[in-house]
């Protein structure tokens, strides 16, 4: 028997990230309607844009438009093997953009370019940002985003990378958003079929909507949907392993959490039909299976795209939590998030005008 | 900050009812094939019209049908939020009529009219009976049935609606089948592969079949299949709230349990491709994620088709249980369901001659 | 009341089966991309052939292939209804081809041929070997192999049938690859895209490798895999009939096993992209809901396909363990196979050279 070279992939330490490298991933993925259904399955979706043909066509769509958080799924599944199966926390997201819409039969890769590095204090391990940019069959790009996690080094005592930290914006300014959204036809727009008589006017800044309904979360299910995404972190499945780890049980992956709450974000903002950008998002602690999830959102800013008449943008702060129902808003008390807060996340919407 | 008005449906209540009104649901919603692939995972039918392209287009159908009950889950999900999210009970169907068949791209949208109404005794509550229209893109009705439930009122002491019930046959009659059947090519229906030999005349009045297999029912199934129907009531997916309710869990869709109870009766009915009326039915009582679903199927009646020589009716009462299978037909004792019985389902089927 | 022909499936008995007979299995399934989402969804495979259109269509298919086993796995669920419903054990594969690629849109049914009848020393079973045929819309011979199933007679005292003992290959020939690869235009091969640097030529005979990652197995999965293959054996589904079996709970399907390991194997084996032939299999243990499944693989052989420059073939032993992770390569002792093995899968893949 030879020794051949080893064919598994470990996964990339911190020290094997270079400033300003390309990193291509497996696998490209072409959606299709079958992964619509299993999302809608998987969520409980609502907003017409994305469930009817019919719907969408009136609008100035082809055909409904994939669900822009199916987009970023699949988009993000894909470096996992090569940015964060060694990552001890995923820390951040910026300047999340969707720049096109994307249709059943597109295939869908992802390329990640190496933005920034810096090492921890303690130089076991390191910050790595990368960029990501998802691109359909035409290399067209349908997604680019900022994320930066926390990856362990292999050796404690290699020399650490010149640090470099990106500059990132707090927010995706609204002049940037709209590309993922065609021309809409306004006078097309069926407020009763779309479930909601609120179109972007009747919302102002400051203003708390509590979303009411609970969800459920089965291991089955964020096993499914996880793999749908071809997301291949071994928190999210090994039962056996993760005996040992720190929670004793298998994580939620969590953007899990994020489609369950934008899910049930539809009962009060049911004519939010498409992301635009996502400017942020944390984490704040893990979602395990037979948690029922709930959520609330806080309209942060109302904004008119230029340009532009069809639609009106709603930067949205959307809170999960985790058995605990959100009709008080919990958020923070001092600088510590309420008791069962698990998302704090930060995107901007359109809505028709 | 403002002070909106509010975003969030809050449902309606009994007094939000008018007499004549018809309601406009949201959301529309393309069925594809990914929603028969999930049909068919969640339930296993294996009728050979709905499984099969082939043998769907060699009867006479452009492409193979989808299966008549994820058409009804479909249309009656979207009712949910603005019939039943205050109900107390569902008390009844009748006169549903499946009348065009229903095929993947096409989308499904409902109406529903307020065809009755009648107050409780107590002054608490009333009955709402509604007509549910299912249509298609081109506005071709699909599906037609009634269905009356028990709703809350907002306040015990507000003045009751004139009452009105509405007169509901106790079956769809012989005449009014077959509508959502195309002409069979009976020569193409080959029995080996429909997987009976058993085609209408086999069937007499009075037999009862048992369909002998058990199907056990886990939370993530019944909740994947709930939401891929756009169902939102609570009951199905909140385990946080419902331990403050009645049983202390989750409760099953009760159309979950029709769908599982019609795939078991493969076994004694594979003929029988196509619903064409619900009758009525009664769920007797609820089921739970861990009980095992067994059926068994009594002939009614069986009714020729006026002026179609190609397929023949049977009306069907299909009788479901948990944790006991059916080998004794169990029903009733005097005026009591026997243990066991979930549901009471009287339907038309319709089988090729 | 009259006395009807039972309608129901009682499943054949070991004097059932006439050597020589053909016997046509319902139900006609047509797979689309619906079954291919749920695929990903239920096991993670990568391979990019299979997940993407763009991908399959550089290299010369007219869009992806469906996974080669979930033609397995529908092909084989059609026929258990007849061969063995009554079955005591799975006893072995052989001679499976993998004989033309299926895509969406195709229908596929499935015959039997009874090619082997042998019955036991103490006389109440006997085991049933088969030749299962899969085949396309245009009657296409898309995958054939042998089943042998040990089958329990209906009464013990009938006579014996004549013995007879198929020959059966150890292993397809490597002359017999290949039918269901379509030349492939190599310099299409995106190794990047396809996750792996090592092509057939990078693996040698005696190789072993740890695909690593473990997959925890819940029930509302592998009901879901098995209904999505129109598979209806009992064990798999009803918890309350199997509170009496051996096990006292339900039994996974093995191809559920065979489907999990093979998708935990892309982690080492990125580029075998098609199972060309399935030489043998062995279903050692059971595996059951709550377990975690890790694999292994040995390379048995490497063989050039004659006249075929593009794609090489590895002979390969796949290994699954539960709850037992892979690192030590757990095999046999004496001729026990070790602790935690429940697969023991023997195949032909295909590679790009």
């Amino acid at each position: 028997m030879s020794e051949p070279v080893a064919k598994t992939n470990p996964g990339r330490f911190f020290e094997d990230f270079n400033l300003g490298e390309t990193i291509v991933h497996a696998t490209p993925r072409t959606i299709t309607t079958g992964d619509v259904s299993l999302y809608t399955a998987l969520y409980g979706p609502r907003f017409a844009v994305q469930s009817s043909d019919a719907f969408a066509r009136a609008l100035g769509y082809p055909t409904a438009p994939i669900d822009d958080l199916l987009v970023f799924h699949i988009v993000f599944g894909k470096t996992v093997p090569d940015i964060s199966l060694n990552a001890i926390a995923n820390l951040g997201y910026a300047d999340g953009r969707f720049l096109r819409p994307v249709f059943p039969g597109d295939t869908l890769s992802t390329t990640s370019e190496v933005i920034g590095l810096k090492q921890t204090s303690a130089g076991d391990a390191g910050i790595v940002y990368v960029r990501s940019i998802g691109r359909n069959q035409q290399a067209e790009i349908v997604l680019s985003y900022a994320r930066w996690v926390l990856v362990r080094k292999r050796q404690p005592g290699t020399p650490a990378h010149a640090e470099q930290v990106p500059e990132l914006p707090k927010a995706v300014l609204p002049e940037e958003l709209g590309q993922g959204c065609p021309a809409i036809e306004l006078a097309a727009y069926d407020d009763a079929l779309a479930g909601s008589p609120s179109r972007w006017g009747a919302y102002a800044a400051g203003e708390q909507i509590d979303h009411i309904d609970g969800m459920t979360v089965e291991e089955a299910e964020h096993q499914i949907a996880t793999r749908l995404y071809q997301n291949t972190a071994k928190v999210h499945f090994d039962a056996y392993g993760a005996r040992e780890s720190r929670f004793g049980k298998r994580l939620i992956y969590g953007g899990h959490v994020i489609s369950l709450a934008r899910a049930l974000s539809f009962n009060g903002l049911g004519n939010a039909f498409h992301i635009a950008a996502i400017n942020g998002g944390r984490h704040v602690s893990p979602l395990f299976a037979g948690d029922t999830v709930f959520a609330w959102s806080q309209v942060l800013e109302a904004a008119e795209l230029p340009g532009r008449s069809d639609v009106g943008a709603l930067r949205l702060r959307l809170i999960a939590t985790k058995n605990r129902p959100c009709g008080e808003f919990p958020l923070r008390h001092g600088d510590q998030y309420d008791d069962g807060i698990i998302l704090d996340f930060d995107y901007w919407a359109l809505l028709p005008r």
